[in-house]
């Protein structure tokens, strides 16, 4: 492994560990009045895992831009809240109906498909505003660079992000030869983005670097989609913690189904080439950035 | 009819207007890139009617507090999605499976179980990301004040608001005899208090006033619910436009449940009384709140 690798591991293990134990200590502190049984699902899924990608990448962005580490993390966390919700929602019998997640059994298998919804919209929406609250509770950060950066989160989240990219996803008659392209981005690379862009706005990131951080988020969410498609037909089932070939077997428009397994591995290998390139118009420390373009597009779950 | 009743309901049926027409003129603007089906089911249900009570406390609280319309009118729509997104859900076959609101098919029975759960999340996370969009772009309101706004309208609607109060109306072994107090807090009184007060920290309102306006909004929504209840028991379908006697059929723990049908209409009048107390404290013209007062405990529907 080389050095830039091995430092950029580093980071990111270090990165883990700080959310797991942030989100550990969130969730052993139950709001007052939230009803006990809808606190144990919301924290069931948000603590089974999973590689915590999304808020590595808004530690990361903070502290290029030079946020309180403090102020990154309330973005880490809101933004994990609401990727939680979005699989629980996923896994819905009326969805996916999926009965496993990372290995571990769905939010409606343990909690019932009532309490599943009820957890997936109550995390959906306490993901922004818990970070509205530590963000304006901190007075660290003056409100109107909190604005945009709940903005981003926000509009990642709604009709013109998951939501969009889900019902495309799953309703066969918006479905075209654009498709995996159009869904890779309002899925995945919209709240990527989001997660980059949001402490930028924080630590007041110039327009020009804005403009950077939103081409890379999209070109590595893009890449993260068609390395996650090529996975699902050629990785192995116990490094994934799901079966391979669900979606191929749901005849789902992937980027593999796009123009075969050799073709999508390409496309990915473009698009972190891409995300590299914006990245280099930001003049500021962005080394570990650039590991993380390497290491999602080697990854092998 | 006295004099100050007649000039509520032009005031309530102005307002009611103008709401319709916002969110026709929004409904009929589908945003770019949002899968055509989606927006259908979206608008489908916020085009669906209603008494738009949430919206009108909005305007309201935002003209006493000298806030510009078309801020008060954001701060509306928002939480009307809200509201619309919390009525689609509830709607659902894992909730309470029902096949008609307002008279008109819900949701799911048109669009399907899958559509109806996107169109719910992406109308709940919308909502608060529309009204961040307008209130920052109109640049009228400082983003100091436009915070707390959104964050008192995700507070009511998530674990600890409209998600917290729907989980203790449906989870069996969360309840008990405080049961339809905390319900009608959670479910319906903190989301009428968001609308009041959301408007007022725009508008700059003192902190007394704020204090106020909290416990206003607090007795109005449990007074609201237990009107609810008690119609639910009293009602006439025709008027309600659903099948009375539905809760007490599926042995909730209402008001009426509580004490009988006498003792709810008092619970109702009390409670109504405590919001005009409240009310009083406010040194600026609140006679229009005063009317709802009067016409949300006298409706018969």
């Amino acid at each position: 492994m080389r050095n830039d690798q091995q430092s950029f591991r580093r980071c990111f293990n270090s990165s883990r560990e700080k959310v797991e134990q942030a989100l550990k200590s969130l969730a052993s502190q139950k709001p007052l009045g939230v009803p006990a049984r809808l606190w144990d699902a919301m924290t069931y899924s948000l603590l089974a895992g999973g590689k915590r990608i999304r808020p590595f990448l808004a530690l990361e962005s903070g502290r290029i831009f030079g946020v309180h580490e403090d102020d990154a993390m309330a973005i880490a966390i809101a933004v994990e809240m609401i990727h939680t919700a979005s699989l629980i929602h996923d896994d819905l019998p009326c969805m996916d109906d999926d009965v496993l997640r990372r290995g571990k059994p769905t939010n409606h298998m343990v909690y019932g498909e009532g309490m599943a919804l009820l957890a997936g919209d109550a995390l959906f929406l306490m993901g922004p505003g818990y970070a509205a609250r530590k963000l304006e509770g901190c007075r660290r950060v003056p409100a109107e660079r909190v604005l945009p950066a709940l903005q981003v989160i926000l509009d990642a989240s709604g009709p013109s992000g998951i939501c969009g990219g889900q019902t495309l996803d799953t309703e066969e008659e918006e479905r075209d030869k654009s498709s995996p392209w159009r869904i890779a981005y309002w899925k995945t690379a919209i709240l990527l983005r989001a997660c980059i862009m949001a402490p930028a706005y924080l630590g007041g990131a110039s327009a020009v670097e804005m403009k950077c951080l939103s081409s890379f988020g999209s070109h590595l969410g893009v890449a993260f989609q068609i390395v996650d498609d090529v996975l699902d037909v050629s990785g192995r089932p116990e490094q994934l913690g799901k079966t391979p070939g669900k979606d191929a077997m749901q005849k789902k428009n992937s980027f593999v189904h796009l123009g075969g397994l050799e073709a999508a591995k390409a496309m990915a290998i473009d698009q972190s080439r891409r995300a590299k390139v914006a990245l280099s118009g930001i003049r500021r420390d962005t080394t570990v950035l650039e590991g993380i373009v390497d290491y999602l597009e080697s990854r092998n779950a």
